[in-house]
């Protein structure tokens, strides 16, 4: 072996690191998609977000077989192994950000034509175009070692929690308003869950990332709220 | 380091079993518990709840610590590797059916002393009751390497698929009789959009554990499908 030119362990995380990114723009792209094609009914756009999602899914089976090897191969010390069982975590974050989407995009059918509400589409539409920047930034932090942008990235999931709050609320009125709205309005709300729910996975590859880059915990955890979930909801 | 008794990697994998076991039997009772507490508007159970999974974040974070700390010591090759790797996520997944029974026992404020109705409550409580069995069972099957229980457990998944979409239309009708049940059912339906979510983890939890004992992956791999989010359940 030691004649080989053997690639170091750096590149070889590099490989892995790479595979990162591209889950990380592909699972961007499909929460954009998914998003338009919800609220334009258009059903050839979810198919697409459907089929990419067994992409995301071969590119951390991928993640995990290199991964492995990597750890078998190389043994790596603490730090290093660090680094990789990092890697394997984000990448499951990644993957369950493009499982999310996917729903989303399978709720397209059930919601159906009838039009969404001009407020409503555009409270939607604006928080997931909140949800698909801070994926989309999350991993070019991550890729570009830019852990002093992570504690901004983090703290601005509680805009995305506000959001969802307010969307939550408008659904029940529209459900209130007329009955007839209630099927697709509550697709929708799963829909928005999903989104939030996008949100908080990002924070994990927030906390993922910045434990990576500086050796410490991302300060002041923020809990993951969703206030919904709380009695003053009920009212 | 030689002279010391040093335990085998089986002993050192049986405490990360272990560890396994105790998050596998605090899931199950979070589960029962968050079901009865929202059932029966029994706010202190909630709260005890939402306090166990701290223990269960606890426990997650310990056994990461112990799988790092031994693949760094003992470096185990393939297949002790694939054993530790394994142990990592079906933790992970335990410790997402924590979060989920959690997310219950935090809306049975929103819930509220509005009586559920009693056809739906003992839905919902079927429901549970086979969730929780089989959260109960998985961990058991991993636990005595019944690997040739875990298809036909993995096939039972489809049962609470079943009725979750049964509780989904069954919420749509409260719903429109009644526009001052909208806020308690749509509350349910995250309740029980969660126990179908549960499951879906009882199945990665069943694949994973298949994966490790007999080196191959369970035969014919189910969808996890939600048949609401489709388009026929639109109507």
């Amino acid at each position: 072996m030691g004649e080989h030119t053997v690639a170091s362990f750096d590149e070889e995380l590099g490989s892995i690191d790479q595979l990162i990114r591209d889950m990380g723009a592909l699972s961007a792209t499909m929460v954009a998609d998914a998003t338009r094609a919800l609220l334009s009914s258009d059903n050839p756009l979810a198919q697409r977000v459907i089929s990419d999602d067994a992409i995301m899914d071969a590119k951390q089976r991928e993640l995990d077989e290199q991964a492995i090897t990597l750890i078998a191969r190389r043994q790596p010390m603490a730090q290093d192994l660090r680094a990789v069982v990092s890697a394997i975590r984000m990448a499951s974050d990644l993957e369950r950000i493009g499982d999310l989407a996917k729903n989303i995009a399978k709720r397209v059918g059930a919601v159906g034509q009838s039009a969404t509400p001009k407020p409503l589409a555009h409270s939607i539409d604006s928080m997931a175009s909140l949800v698909h920047d801070q994926v989309k930034n999350v991993v070019a932090f991550y890729a570009e070692r830019r852990s002093e942008e992570l504690p901004a990235l983090r703290a601005d999931d509680e805009k995305i929690d506000i959001k969802y709050t307010a969307i939550f609320r408008e659904l029940l009125t529209y459900m209130m308003e007329d009955p007839r709205n209630i099927t697709a309005c509550t697709h929708l709300l799963f829909c928005a869950k999903n989104l939030e729910r996008i949100g908080d996975h990002v924070t994990n590859i927030a906390e993922n990332a910045y434990y990576v880059m500086t050796g410490r915990q991302l300060p002041m955890s923020r809990p993951r709220v969703d206030e919904t979930a709380v009695s003053d909801a009920a009212g």
